[in-house]
């Protein structure tokens, strides 16, 4: 399984991902899942992966060679908007899990791969998409200023307590921490190491990318503090009536 | 939707449900799903239902019908230990599913339920078990001493972090509400009201059983205090290398 997720904020955007990989539990291996494309200076996408690797691997090998195409085509290059983007991804989509469909159904497999696309192209704002399998998609709004792919719900209380427009980069990229740090504990099929990915909007350049191993000591501290404040917050629930005692 | 959970503790059992029911978006109501039964002056059982209504209410009906069986009869009067208890429960479930299988079949539905059963009979410890639709169970350990029902994912991440067996009754109370209050807010399938039940070892009546609803101060009190705690515990995560300032 896989646990990615993506914020938008005012200042900007934050793209975290696990980078566990499993098929079956006995072929378990660490491959990333955040890519970033930079194919000129006016423009910068970050595409994270979750589903069938082999669909993800063929459709970002598909837009690398598209770059390469005459600016008439449509690529990461020639797009105008943002959601040409997500649409222009959302068919490569397609078309790489209906190449390999009929094979795929006979071994009771569908190959199917969900993808968050973030980025910005300049004069406009920063925007994040979820591409669906069906290349169809979602976008990130002032009201759910996040998108998830994969194993969400562990991690998704406290996205839904905190995440905001107007949290800083930094605080959203903590946040991210911290829902992955709830989902890795939950599940064992989401693991590190974690890739953080900071995008500080018209720069169309990644401010910040952390690759961050079990034993990263700010990976360590995010958890033992906020375990240490959960567990203080425990502390400070009220009690019943029949309770005795000063704590409420 | 549904949520419920239960926990296994030194001093007892602790057990929570919410009471949302929805037969499609357009046919939500609220319906109990936690019911106890005191056959005998020697035995206290508490069971939580998910899954198909119907095959609940059945089962739960049968059960009761059974108490007035002769004592040569299994029923949750006359059997010996509580995992006989859940052998004849899911023997039941299976009966229930298996009656009306094939009309459902026809209709693409299942009436699968899943069901927690927790009590004690007198001169052995109280314990848990999660029955599941099959008629097989898994029970509570003091490594995992919690058993959860439903929509789960949502409200583990606190439970794996703070449950223990040397936490007070009203402490594992305050635990299942926190774990319902993060499902509540992130599925709207789930919701109030809420109904939590505390049994003490070796007293074969429940302690106490109380219904909280949306404006309860008690439920009110615990979603604030909670709220804040997680804010404080956010606000003190460590700062990156990157950032300045004193908070680490």
């Amino acid at each position: 399984m896989t646990y990615c997720l993506a914020l938008q904020i005012d200042e900007g955007l934050v793209f975290a991902a696990d980078s566990r990989t499993t098929a079956g539990v006995d072929f378990v291996s660490s491959y990333r899942k955040l890519f970033q494309f930079q194919p000129a200076a006016d423009r910068f996408f970050v595409i994270l992966t979750s589903g069938s690797l082999a669909t993800s691997h063929e459709l970002l090998d598909r837009l690398r060679r598209d770059l390469d195409a005459p600016p008439e085509l449509t690529s990461l290059r020639s797009v105008n908007y943002l959601f040409e983007a997500a649409q222009y991804v959302g068919r490569e989509l397609v078309a790489v899990q209906a190449a390999h469909a009929t094979p795929l159904r006979e071994s009771g497999a569908d190959g199917k791969a969900t993808l968050i696309l973030g980025g910005q192209i300049a004069g406009r704002p920063p925007a994040l998409y979820l591409i669906y399998p069906e290349g169809n998609y979602i976008s990130a709004t002032p009201e759910t200023p996040f998108l998830q792919l994969g194993e969400f719900k562990y991690g998704k209380p406290v996205l839904s307590r905190i995440a905001s427009g107007n949290l800083s980069l930094e605080d959203a990229a903590r946040l991210a921490l911290v829902s992955l740090d709830a989902t890795m504990k939950s599940n064992l099929s989401v693991g590190p190491p974690l890739e953080l990915a900071i995008y500080r909007r018209d720069t169309f350049n990644m401010s910040q990318h952390l690759i961050l191993d079990e034993d990263s000591p700010l990976l360590r501290t995010v958890e033992k503090r906020w375990d240490d404040g959960m567990r203080q917050a425990f502390g400070r629930l009220p009690r019943f009536d029949w309770e005795r005692g000063d704590r409420d």
